[in-house]
């Protein structure tokens, strides 16, 4: 196997979605140190267009120096202390996770749970705060990578508020990709990846925390279990004029290259404007679905994501088969199922860069090549 | 300020050191799938060329998806339970930060004290033992990047498995810099930076874990509590065959440019050879320090590192504007000092592809014009 050199492949997989030259490019540009008044330029650069895509005025709004799941436990980590309660929609892989992740913060959680491929209804989560009134958070995945359902978010915050609980959003393979909203939808606190919607590489997870959540962590009794990801010392770091003397604090060395291509992405993202990229996604999801169907090929959730498409493996294909042939002959990545639903999906990404007709033609073509 | 086009800087800080063209081209290669079979090659690739850097045969060797810092809290919440007792060696800002780490994880920390700039001797591990026999733990600093000091580690380990104990070292500034050897030194669990003596850019943590400290991980009563930090569920991903069936199990997207980049960082150190790159590293130091000498100016430890010379700042030099010149007259970075040798000290890294005469004659130039 070659290590050297690796190969051109068209990732319509469920992450890492294909990166655009200009940003592997922006990747691979000479390294600064991470106090340098340069990088804190980029750095402050980066962190204002994440705000912009997040449609949010947050101050506290930064790439996480890990992958998604990082970002998922920066935000557990930080808001939860042990003995809180917690609400968490578990309809997939990642819900799954977040119980996972937020018990171990040593939360109760009480798991809201839909069948593979559903969602919840505000009714639902109305009748789970009922029950469980001493609720501090509850969470939600957007875009359940797993089983690729959308999760609709509006009015959500206002049930939550009124039960005097915090909103956390889960938009890994959401943001830059579906309409997401954090002020006007008021989510207290979200986490993102950058291999998704965003088409950067893997490495880095944007997260934003408003003012509930600020006043929930300054609240807190006890130090956040994680040193790494422990927000009253970051925002030190990524908020100018935050640490003492009006200056910033050294926490860790940030992946400053890293950086680099998040920034150059987002830039991207923001030339092509936002909605104008959401409708894009939008398309390409409808003109892979029309051909799925007329193939025979159906769709798992009934609210299907635009940005990954989770379909029934058709009864006599080899999923591995299928899915080797489309590497090898095509250079196709395309995604197996996850959890319960390995073996029975293949998860079709149509992320960032890679939502384009040129690639639902050609994974169209080589599915239905490959299926004969 | 630019934003798009990073200055082409003279890393010699604390790290991030120089990045070689060589990196950053292989940082830029194609993203592949963090399942496709080459990714996974590479992957491998990396593991074995980190072993062969650590001087280790341990199979669980790989690079966790966080900066050094993650590495220290990977060790901390997979070896450490609540109530544990530990002693950890504390003569900088790293000690402390591992004593805080620990203490997270719920451990009873034993700080064996040592002034800013001393190391320790086998006489005080061994006393620090006898008074604290529960100990589980004895974590070390082999390259204390706050006060450039140079712990030996010889004979340690004995001591510490004589009473039970395990042994750890923080190698951040030391990796492909400095003598190590995890095997023949009985180093139990070890972690080190990608941005220092390997000439990466920031990002990964690579990590190495022994037999007993696998026999330790196995033993625990409760989860750890990261779960992205979870080696139970990351070794499944990175050794191949430790998954159900002699596959891998998907834990997190690992980062992989990041990859490319470090498994090629390690290609350079090992086409140098250790033992010559390390001989590179002391030259450099010598040279270094007999220019600094001559100056006038001293070194803080009595040991000093030869990958980051920690020196005073001599009276009535102004710190600010001495570095801010440097950068902005002949692009070089140096460190300020950190904690409490802020204003008093400055750090020259010499690390990895910054370690070489002209980096040298450079920076006593600079500094001698600088200084005038």
């Amino acid at each position: 196997m070659n290590t050297t050199h690796p190969a051109e492949r068209i990732l319509l997989g469920p992450g890492p979605s294909p990166v655009p030259a200009r940003v592997l490019r922006a990747l691979g540009a000479p390294t600064l140190g991470h106090l340098d008044p340069q990088y804190l330029a980029i750095m402050d650069e980066t962190c204002e267009r994440l705000r912009q895509v997040f449609r949010t005025r947050n101050p506290l709004t930064f790439p996480v120096s890990g992958t998604g799941m990082a970002g998922m436990e920066c935000l557990a980590v930080n808001l939860i202390e042990p003995g809180d309660e917690v609400i968490v929609g578990v309809n997939g892989v990642f819900g799954g996770r977040m119980k996972d992740v937020m018990e171990r913060c040593g939360a109760t959680v009480h798991a809201l749970e839909a069948p593979w491929g559903e969602v919840f209804s505000l009714d639902q989560v109305a009748a789970a705060l009922k029950a469980h009134p001493k609720s501090r958070i509850v969470a939600l995945v957007q875009a359940e990578t797993s089983t690729g359902a959308l999760q609709s978010l509006e009015g959500m915050a206002d049930l939550v508020h009124g039960a005097g609980a915090l909103f956390l959003v889960d938009a890994v393979t959401s943001l830059g990709g579906h309409e997401l909203r954090v002020d006007d939808w008021g989510i207290d606190a979200i986490y993102s990846g950058t291999q998704k919607c965003l088409s950067c590489p893997p490495g880095l997870s944007p997260v934003s925390f408003g003012e509930r959540a600020l006043a929930r962590m300054d609240a807190r009794k006890s130090k956040p279990q994680s040193w790494y990801l422990d927000v009253s010392m970051l925002r030190k770091y990524y908020l100018a004029g935050a640490g003492a003397g009006g200056g910033r604090v050294y926490h860790h060395t940030a992946p400053i290259n890293m950086t680099y291509a998040l920034n150059e992405a987002l830039a991207i993202v923001l030339e092509e404007g936002l909605d104008a990229r959401i409708a894009r996604h939008a398309a390409a999801h409808q003109r892979l679905r029309a051909g799925l169907e007329a193939m025979g090929l159906s769709y798992i959730p009934k609210h299907s994501l635009h940005t990954l498409n989770c379909i029934g493996i058709p009864a006599g294909a080899d999923d591995l088969k299928v899915r080797r042939r489309l590497l090898d002959e095509y250079g196709i990545e395309i995604g197996a199922g996850l959890g319960v639903m390995a073996g029975k999906a293949w998860r079709i990404g149509l992320m960032g860069h890679g939502a384009t007709t040129r690639n639902v033609d050609l994974v169209l073509t080589a599915l239905r090549e490959v299926l004969k």
